[in-house]
């Protein structure tokens, strides 16, 4: 009997095959025959008054089952976060692509027709469209009255258009900046950018001759989706049970009720299927991804490279809506970077315009801040002449420091991260040809205390009469192999080969409460989570044993499928010996399960409150080459250097790692959404130019592993740092290449030649 | 706050109104688009060797996919209680319509061209078709080898083609009947019949690109399929998934695999999804249905009516394969009636022939020994000149007797019921026109010991975020109301309306295991684990309460939605609040559970082990009008007094009892599988006729409540007891109208012009 352990091992995710051979269903592929097809009904306007709406002449329209406009709807804000929303406007509309009604219909044609044959008579009111403006005096309010949008809607203490605002500091930065040898200070500007995922938003909704709901999405989040269609048409949750379906790409796209409560509406108004699929040209505007943000950016070290000083501001342009998670404080804190700074003073705002509404894209607000920060960085150790990746290693955050936020950071593995950047760097050597050099730039993550998060999870193991076993998870796999994990973990604790653990996920109905696939921490929590519950499994499977085979619990090993005896390994019984006695024995059937919190986990969390278990830092450096002529940039080679905690499955580590780069070079070289006064110029994935195969330079890595205490086998999250550094990085790059220093995201040739002109 | 219980309240079913608007999607409605169609080769002998076969010509037919054989399969015998199937025949065939082979084909007609094109050489061997010849010496025997079929195999105790054999004796009966001032003697025989289910067997298989397999059948017994199908064909339980689909009709014919290992095997041959769906006439002959019965009696009385002796013996014909539930003795027991019996020998028979596989129909092996027993004791009563009624209640089973198996019974009800009845025919009267009279006959079910059954259950609740409730269980619904039963267990439990509950059910990954919907205990047995699990989310949001609103657990109530201080009632919190607030607790969202046996029940259980907690009697009378001409008998009215322990529902506990007694009047009057060496004659539903509206009397009732101790709120089951006595009825209503003794059901009109020339 030997320990054959799964943990590091890299198995193949359950959906690869199916998503390679294009087999697999998404939700458009399940819905029922006889569904009606939704379309939407979109403002044209950015900021327009609803004077009359008539939607008689599309009701009459043959073929038309149901047009719902807002009085069709409960007088309720909601939102996931932030209640400012409703299913459609209602008495004027805030931006371009806002739902002001929806049809349903037998087919497509026919539902485009009734669109068409709805009349709106709009009067237009002056918009405010970036965040400057909209925090002038006297500017057009977005939304007048949010008092008036009932209790539930958090402000988060603002006036005006500001939603958020906040404050941190420490020390007294005047004085510090006058005793720095050298200050720094720079404005930074980056823009809208989109998830980009081939999949567009869609969805299913049934309802059952009781009334009740089945919603079908391709959600990461399913409890809070249901919970927000709920709270938008006031239902009461056990009405309605959302069940995930395959995602086509998720990068932030599917945390939120984007179409779901239009959907599940017609389907209550129609007694049918109904089923809604976004254009692309919808996806630009019917839906939320990331804002713009504009930095500004002082910073001040001694001669040796000490930071002693930072100043900053960070205003975030939400558009019309708000559906980013409203954590202004730890991502205004990210202006610092991941380093001991004594003094600061930093100010950030969310500030509503009339743009379309932003939300959550892969490591949301993260690679503005530290886009910044991580250029001026780059400024002042060359005003310094110091090596970059040293003067980052000297400012670099320790175990117990506490962060600007006021946590103190424990099993942090930044230092290792530059270390293994320098020795990249060494390794490869400066290149010699012209106009190329590397640039290197650290990122983080993941800096809340463990508790702010609220991080709710919960999971079951069932033993089956044959000693394999099921897990019941909420969580959803977005293709990034959260499944694969899951399963791994189970069969890890229980000691059965990998095949032997059936998943099933993500109903809200079926599956356990799970808050979301998201902000890297789907291994670190729920992967905690499932761990308890095939450990609660595997005690149940030993009392079983302990009274079969007549050896004391503790005396009791498992391993291979087997439970025996350590002093007499013989004496044993195998796992589907005990499954099938389950059923007849006083315990019953075997099931193990946790709720994060229901175990040590919590208590241990609740002892190291204001502490951060499991911080992720990495240091990227990429390889460019600039053409100064032309301003085009070419990413030659690429590394990482990331703190994984511990790798459960590398070859998924690396995809993880590998996909957040790629995305990172979207955001950093070609992607931006081009708006003007509220409208969007390129809503088509031909002018939102994306990263393709052949603009993906080789990306190497180097896997740190500072266990973190909490993780499962010590891991940390993964999945969205690797976007992070990436536009620092290669701007950092473009400078030691040729000297000049790009500003505003991302980094195009047009900007690249006016930053060569701008040289000193 | 007052309170509002759901106990006794008529909750409709939820499936009642989609079900009677046609709407309900059954299995065929939900395959796949691009599903193949699977069809089977059936033997067309009883008895034959397979010589040779041939499936080149039928692989090789355009639109063919796959043809699979007893070759296809692991050399596995496999059964739900005894190991004697395998998924095809593969030396030889014991029974016409046995599979030998299955195809699956792009349509319909290729499939059934590709039978047609398969070529098996057979040659026959004598057959045995009744117990009698089967038991003798020198007999064909069905299974020759049975010890080869593996360790698992269950052989009961029986030699040849004797597959179980049991005696049971009390007392001296020689010495007792001696003594008798009334002996009377008499055979009975009753028919194979059939459950006549609306819908026929169907099933969906689909595999992933890992291999997992997903099942879509109309079972009842989920878990138990699963279990055989992967038995069958070697699979782990991790790799197929069995998702149960909506039920047209049970009856006993949805709790054993009888197509599922076919379409699995075809589905993993194929990676394609398949469907098959039995015809009619393969349900007569590819299935397995209620076994006939031959039953030998003698019971002798003093003159006062007291029962002193009974002897008997009742021969099974269980047919090529046996699906029943292996026990024998409780149902020999039956022989001597709800009646205590001082004296009793009884011998038990279950006999192999190469007659169709028998298996469970409504109330599985109870009508023919209660016909029997019914018969004998109402001719004893006549020729005692004693009313009926009163010899039964001088005899009736009483609370803390000990039954023929041993067992003590508790919380008996059986004299009320037939009070009622008593009650019920001093308020009719007697019928004054000729030829009609009334007849009474009373019957029993579960009177197993509590824990014979292994009955295994378990059940989780969830409480939403909103303080509405999710209740997943593995319980599935034959239409019967077993899941507004669950959910109204759950939401009385947490003072929620019963809309507040949702429940999701029946599929073997996802939900905890369940027996089986059957045995008339999934209210008993699964309504009691429902209750504990909802009973644990209650102490969880109780305990919850107390935290917030500071008062200790002992002193808070729960009603109307809401936690209360009992002191101070206005101190409270509603069940949304708490819902909300447990996601960010320590404790983690609400999640209640129980396992049978983890509990109190079980303990409880065992500490009653020997007893009978929740026997089921009832006593039914039936008022017949004959005519002696034709033998034609109309039953006018129909009255039940049933002993329910407690009607959770009443309008759900009265259409099980009028479903019973409909069911039963089709075994007494009209249905019997006609068969002739081996062969089905009358195998579809206009020569197999069932009872239809215009053959039904006015059913009355009265419900008896004399709680168990472990049903939830003192309930017993119901459903099957209906059917047990009402082919005794109505023949003793057929006597007490004409004088004539019809021994044989069904009752029809030339056996009742018969019995009246055998008048004395």
């Amino acid at each position: 009997m030997t320990a054959t352990s799964l943990i590091g091992q890299s198995i193949v995710k359950p959906d690869a095959r199916d998503k390679a051979l294009g087999r697999t269903q998404y939700g458009v592929d399940l819905k029922p025959r006889d569904a009606l097809v939704a379309k939407v009904l979109r403002s044209p306007h950015p900021h327009a008054r609803i004077l009359r709406m008539d939607v008689s002449k599309a009701r009459q329209l043959p073929g038309v089952v149901a047009v719902v406009t807002a009085e069709d709807t409960p007088a309720v804000h909601y939102g996931r976060w932030v209640h400012d929303r409703t299913v459609f406007a209602r008495d004027k509309v805030r931006h371009v692509g806002e739902p002001v009604a929806a049809v349903a219909a037998v087919d497509e044609d026919t539902a485009e027709e009734a669109l068409d044959l709805i009349s709106v008579e709009y009067e237009q009111i002056p918009e405010v469209v970036d965040p400057q403006s909209a925090m002038a005096p006297g500017a057009p309010l977005v939304h007048e009255d949010m008092a008036s949008y009932g209790p539930s809607t958090v402000r988060r203490g603002g006036q005006g258009n500001i939603l958020d605002q906040t404050v941190i500091s420490a020390g007294d930065v005047e004085k510090a900046l006058a005793q720095c040898d050298v200050v720094q200070r720079q404005s930074y500007q980056a823009p809208a950018t989109h998830h980009g995922t081939i999949q567009t938003h869609e969805a299913v909704a049934s309802v059952d001759a009781t009334g009740k709901v089945t919603l079908w999405s391709a959600t990461k989040s399913a409890f809070a989706v249901r919970q927000t269609v709920c709270l938008a048409l006031g239902l009461p949750m056990s009405r309605l049970r959302l069940i995930v379906t395959a995602m086509g790409g998720d990068f932030g796209a599917r945390g939120t009720a984007v179409i779901e409560p239009i959907v599940v509406l017609l389907a209550l108004k129609t007694h049918r299927p109904v089923a809604l699929t976004l254009t692309r040209q919808e996806e630009f505007t019917g839906t939320s991804y990331r804002e713009p943000a504009y930095m500004e950016l002082e910073v001040g070290a001694k001669k040796d490279g000490t930071l002693l000083a930072v100043r900053g501001k960070y205003t975030i342009d939400t558009g019309a809506y708000h559906d980013s998670v409203g954590h202004l404080r730890p991502n205004t804190a990210m202006l610092v970077g991941p380093y001991r700074v004594p003094n600061f003073h930093l100010e950030g705002f969310v500030v509503y315009t009339n743009n379309v509404p932003r939300g959550h894209v892969r490591a949301p607000r993260a690679p503005y801040p530290i886009f910044a920060i991580e250029s001026l960085i780059d400024a002042v150790a060359d005003k310094l002449g110091m090596d970059p990746v040293e003067m980052r290693l000297k400012n670099a955050v320790q175990n117990g420091d506490t962060v600007p936020i006021g946590a103190v950071v424990e099993h942090v593995g930044f230092t290792q991260t530059l270390q293994a950047v320098s020795a990249h760097l060494e390794k490869e050597g400066k290149p010699q040809a012209p106009n190329q050099a590397w640039g290197v730039a650290a990122g983080q993550w993941s800096i809340h205390p463990i508790e702010s998060g609220g991080p709710t999870s919960a999971a079951y193991v069932k033993v089956n009469e044959d000693g394999t076993a099921v897990l019941v998870t909420g969580v959803a796999d977005q293709g990034a192999g959260q499944h694969a994990l899951m399963a791994q973990i189970v069969a890890e604790v229980l000691s059965i080969p990998y095949d032997a653990v059936s998943l099933v996920a993500a109903d809200t109905d079926l599956t356990p409460y799970e808050q979301a696939t998201g902000g890297s921490r789907t291994t670190y929590r729920a992967g905690t989570t499932v761990r308890l519950a095939a450990e609660d499994a595997r005690r149940q499977l030993i009392s079983l044993a302990s009274e079969r085979l007549k050896v004391a619990g503790a005396d009791l090993g498992m391993e291979g499928g087997k439970v025996f005896s350590r002093e007499a390994p013989e004496v044993s019984v195998t796992l589907a010996a005990l499954g099938a006695a389950s059923l007849g024995s006083r315990g019953g059937p075997i099931m193990g399960s946790s709720n994060a919190g229901r175990a040590e986990l919590m208590e241990a969390m609740a002892k190291a409150h204001g502490t951060v278990d499991g911080p992720i830092y990495c240091c990227h450096a990429a390889q460019v080459e600039v053409d100064p002529e032309t301003g085009q940039v070419k990413v030659l080679k690429y590394f990482v250097a990331q703190d994984v905690g511990r790798a459960l499955n590398p070859k998924l580590v690396e995809a993880q790692i590998q996909g957040g780069v790629v995305f990172g070079l979207g955001g950093a070289l070609t992607e931006a959404v081009a708006e003007q006064q509220g409208h969007v110029l390129n809503a088509n994935l031909l002018d939102y130019r994306q990263p393709v195969a052949t603009s993906v330079p080789p990306i190497e890595m180097t896997l740190i592993e500072e266990p973190s205490q909490f993780g499962p086998w010590g891991a940390k999250g993964v999945g969205e740092p690797p976007t992070v550094p990436v536009g620092a990085a290669i701007a950092n790059a473009i400078f030691r290449a040729v000297g000049a220093r790009v500003t505003t995201l991302p980094l195009t040739p047009d900007r690249v030649v006016q930053a060569l002109k701008n040289r000193p």
